[in-house]
């Protein structure tokens, strides 16, 4: 790029810097107390190390690559993994120092499913012999694995899956086939170009003699398969595999289709650690208690808030900091008509879209780690199969998963809209965030779906409250028994005395919700599929109070060791969610007795002035959320607030569009400026 | 692409066609009937014409285009414009043909601001000599304009724009100057690399008098500038002009920015309809009454609420389509363990974020064409400058942009969520739509910041309500006036007995708030920001009780022409919007009066009800809305329901990505196998 007279334009006063440390000044969050209470386990520094690593290497800038095609995204997304790879090798990266590379890589890996799924499942359903002969191979990453369970006709519904693994007690072979069209692999993430092995899940079909062509169905069961020829990298015969073409994100992974044409396979390659056929008689024998998954279960699902509000305090770091920055208008009651624009955030309609979602980062950190920590402590319990308290949890986690999850997914899009017409360029850092993330309210259980798993297991215990007979089971069975006794006919709760009347109002809500649902399906008999719309209700409201109560036992922990002054801050935040998200179902905290209408009323006022309160300490409160800038590649975010020399220089230096001078007049055929049609026919070629 | 045993595959049973002539057939909605009374203008036969045009030329075919790179988007999207430009020429296609080819195209065009603003604003504000020197040379597309009003700092205030257009009486030039980074200009289509033209927007200062150096700031003007060489293309000598890079949607069009130095434009660059300079006394002439654009300004909010009810029109066809073909589960109540798979619009949680947007689309079209129709029986009067009941409606239309453009926007994601992991696959046919669509709630003024402007009107109109002097200036006001003196406190309305008291406490609802906002406003003196939140809540409630008011207009049209029958499937339409509205909004209404609290807990089982009426015939209700495939792009929203098929030829034969073998083992530098680390380089050197 040639000098220009624009290398010494600055923007207008007062800057982006100068607003930034005025308002960091103006604050007293102790920024560095804050992120150590949020980041326990060595993150930061974890952080601060890989960092170090990624950002003096070329291949892992950010600021270009929206530019590129989707299969120049993959074959960036694939030199980067191998990358990444190398550098654990080399810097001997443990699991945690792996996945912060891939959290500030911020591309997701084609090697992602072969350093989770894949290699889980062999560990955990592979028997001895089979852990012994593949672990090596997939540690060495010479066998490069996927794990193909979803088909293009049957994602949710497991048991639905129409691929065919009959064993063929002659040759003690499996046939893997794909009858139909839908009964394609499809989605399995690194399956269409990157790996050379797959998990693949498929219905069982074993003969019920060993010279009978009837077969029994034994329902859907994994295979550790070859599909690619390890040196050519090509599919081997029988199989037909590739990539699914693009997504709305995960532009770099290969999400693939695979078919098989009555392709064989050893006896060996059935997954044998819980059940197996026998290869001469051709007896089945039936799997352990699935419980085993149970508890690692909770742990991933605890994974998943504590990424849902990473993606959130992101989302809101950039919000908050160029909603400072940003200024638009004077007051329209000022009489002074010189007075400064006023900053956006300190308009309560754009404070109301990003201040709630900063408190909600809090909600969902404290709820993400109280469920990791529950693990933790019984994990010994969990190992010899007594789940005790962790049932309970496990039966909410699906309810949080998708509370949490569609909180994030909204944050980025509530955030990007609050910042106007700079949200939607690409240096708000947004549109990669963005679309990744909007998988999720899809993946590992439909958040729609799923909330019936948690609203079954409530109803459950209400029936069982309602009983009551012996000892409750559990402590949501006691709190419904608890509800039934006491509180269903108390006066509502003063919540604005005491923060523990929120709580309770809280779990007043749940319980009225949930025994309403239990009159219906268990007294009333209504169809499962007539009270789905309600059962979402019920989980939600359950998953909220569950958030609303981790976050106040998180503020009086007295062992938490965080500063009165912090505290404060971290009640106002505690206080904001809490009243945001009962106003935007007061009706319910009303007909439930939780809430006074007269209380119910006053809420908008009371969120208005919290998030007065908060607004002053926006700034450092996201600052002490501690993301790098290298993982935010925002203009707009930026820490330094030089938001508007990082949108020119976007424009005007990175952009690829500009190297090229076009031909506008709509005669020619001609596209770029002296190369005839030879341009045209390029695209064309690739329509 | 090779034949192999995929070719031979069948989706398993039902097929998709089968599912959807079922479909069709068990419903009795007249789908043709429909569809000349949503498109009265000869809108159908346009979309046939000119669709077999477009269907015939490779240049239009969608299916691959997302593979493309940025800056083969632009490429594609200015070649595709060219010939857009050149069938008209050749079709002698007047505007509504090219809106329409447009349309069908689906991208947006690097002519569009050349086609709408640049050549508008030349007509409009330029004088005589003015129009007669550039209209011929425009129409030609000689001259390709942009129009470039909003900068990198100031977009919603145009008075705080910072470029400057200073008069000098010595040569009688003006002389354009950027002073700052924040002045330059950003966003403004197709300035970034396909204009030479630009109507530039910058405060015009005049010297006080001819020969001091003290200058009048007289706010912003026009000029109309030239940016580029007609032959080479380049930028002029004194300007730095470019595309702004990538954004979240917008892939074909070049947002640009724009700075000048000192750049010396001719005095009559200005745009000298209403406001002039005089060359040689520097006298200045004031602006015409800007009421002028009051008129056509409606017309465009009337064009933008028409255009959202084809967007949300668009997305449910596909949801619709796509959520009859897909099964998923048993009916969990069902004892027959053969029992077929439910369609997933069956369940009342997909149907309850499908159906309520259905009815939505025909709620904003109703308002869409009463707007329009308004708007063309008063049009004599409006350019008399005599706006009448137009006044009215043009200060509801703000509100109306604000909550049809985010209903619309919201509606696409929803659909999408609704669809599962299919919906995020590129077959779904949402990723342009949505990524083109999201800037709709931020353009034409920003949704949340223009609901102050109705909130502003019907404030004062109930001041001047409670004033109760002499006869009220509009219908507002006397609907104010008799909600004050008759129905602030009747008993609420019996909304279950009659549509037309469905109506009514919409009506209600909004006068309350307004009121309430009034006496915060007006008598309890609270500050302008500090209602920010209720005013647009204010805006909101007004613009749902219009959307109510002409859905119900509309059936009540003796003049319609409709059959019973389609009226009774319309009326269930409305009934599902409005109940689904107040639903979602219920304790206002309870506050307000309007409705009882027993009515508003039965909502839920009402809405319920209302979708399992419409549930048999939402195929035929998308149907009528003749979308066609071409213009869907979409695997799962296929008019003949081949879904599956689609979805596997999408991925296994039209994916450039399958084209290509990789190198997936990490130690090694090659990507691509076999061509050693070059793709690697060529990657690196586009970062």
């Amino acid at each position: 790029m040639m000098p220009d007279f624009t290398d010494n334009l600055k923007p207008a006063s007062p800057t982006g810097p100068d607003i930034l440390n005025k308002e960091r000044s103006q604050s007293d969050v102790p920024v560095d107390q804050l992120a150590q209470h949020l980041f326990r386990d060595g993150f930061m520094e974890r952080q601060k190390r890989i960092l170090r690593v990624l950002e003096k290497d070329v291949l892992f800038v950010k600021v270009k690559q929206l530019n590129l095609s989707r299969p120049e995204r993959y074959q960036l997304g694939l030199a980067r993994a191998k990358k990444l790879r190398r550098y654990a090798d080399q810097y001997n990266w443990n699991n945690d120092e792996r996945s912060m590379s891939q959290y500030l890589c911020d591309d997701v890996s084609p090697f992602m499913v072969h350093d989770s799924m894949f290699i889980t499942t062999v560990r955990e359903q592979g028997d001895e012999q089979q852990r012994k002969y593949w672990l090596p191979k997939i540690e060495a990453s010479e066998a490069i694995g996927c794990y193909a369970q979803t088909e293009l006709g049957h994602g949710s519904n497991v048991r639905g899956i129409e691929c065919q693994a009959r064993f063929d007690p002659k040759t003690k072979q499996f046939v893997l086939h794909s009858p139909t069209l839908t009964s394609s692999k499809w989605w399995n993430g690194s399956m269409g170009r990157t790996a050379n092995h797959a998990i693949v899940v498929a219905q069982l079909l074993v003969p019920k003699a060993r010279d009978t062509t009837e077969y029994n169905s034994l329902g859907p069961h994994a295979f550790i398969v070859q599909i690619r020829d390890l040196k050519t990298h090509k599919e081997l015969p029988g199989i037909a595999v590739g990539d699914i073409n693009v997504k709305y994100g995960y532009a770099p992974m290969d999400n693939g289709y695979m078919l098989f044409d009555n392709y064989r396979i050893p006896h060996s390659a059935m997954l044998s650690n819980y059940s197996r056929v026998d290869p001469n008689t051709c007896t089945y024998s039936k799997p352990a208690n699935p419980a085993v998954v149970y508890g690692s279960l909770t742990a991933v699902r605890a994974a998943i808030i504590m990424h849902a509000r990473l993606i959130m305090a992101r989302a809101v770091t950039i919000a908050v900091r160029y909603t400072c920055v940003r200024r638009q208008f004077q007051d329209r009651d000022s009489n002074d008509p010189r007075a400064p624009e006023l900053s956006v955030l300190d308009y309560p309609t754009v404070q109301i879209r990003i201040l709630p979602l900063l408190a909600t980062a809090f909600a969902l950190h404290y709820t993400g780690a109280a469920m990791q920590a529950l693990y933790q402590t019984t994990r010994a319990q969990i190992d010899k199969g007594d789940f005790g308290k962790l049932a309970v949890l496990h039966a909410q986690s699906s309810g949080l998963k998708s509370l949490c999850t569609e909180l994030a997914a909204n944050s980025i899009e509530t955030c990007r809209r609050a910042m106007g017409g700079h949200g939607f360029g690409g240096g708000s850092g947004f549109i990669q965030l963005n679309h990744d993330y909007l998988s999720k309210p899809t993946v590992e259980g439909d958040n729609w779906m799923i909330t019936q798993q948690t609203a079954s297991y409530l109803i459950k215990r209400m029936a069982a409250a309602v009983a009551n007979k012996g000892k409750p089971q559990d402590e949501i069975e006691q709190a419904c028994r608890h509800w039934l006794q006491h509180e269903q006919k108390t006066a509502p709760l003063p919540v604005f005395e005491d923060d523990m009347m929120i709580v309770k109002a809280f779990h007043k809500r749940s319980r009225y919700l949930t025994y309403q649902a239990y009159v219906e399906r268990e007294v009333n008999k209504r169809s499962w599929n007539s009270l789905l719309i309600q059962l979402r209700k019920v989980s939600h409201a359950e998953s909220q109070s569950i958030l609303v109560t981790n976050f106040h036992n998180a503020l009086h922990d007295n062992n938490s060791g965080i500063s009165e002054n912090l505290k404060a801050h971290l009640q106002t935040l505690f206080q904001l969610f809490a009243m945001y998200t009962m106003d935007s179902d007061a009706r319910d905290f009303h007909k439930a007795g939780a809430v006074s209408d007269a209380d119910l009323d006053e809420l908008p006022a009371r969120i208005q002035e919290l998030m007065a309160q908060i607004r002053p300490h926006a700034v450092l409160l996201v600052d002490s959320w501690k993301i790098p800038d290298f993982l935010l590649d925002s203009a707009l975010g930026r820490y330094d607030g030089k938001v508007y020399e990082d949108l020119f220089n976007r424009a005007h230096r990175l952009n690829p569009l500009n190297e090229l001078t076009f031909n506008p007049y709509y005669k020619s055929d001609e596209i770029v400026m002296g190369r005839g049609d030879d341009e045209l026919k390029k695209i064309m070629a690739k329509l």
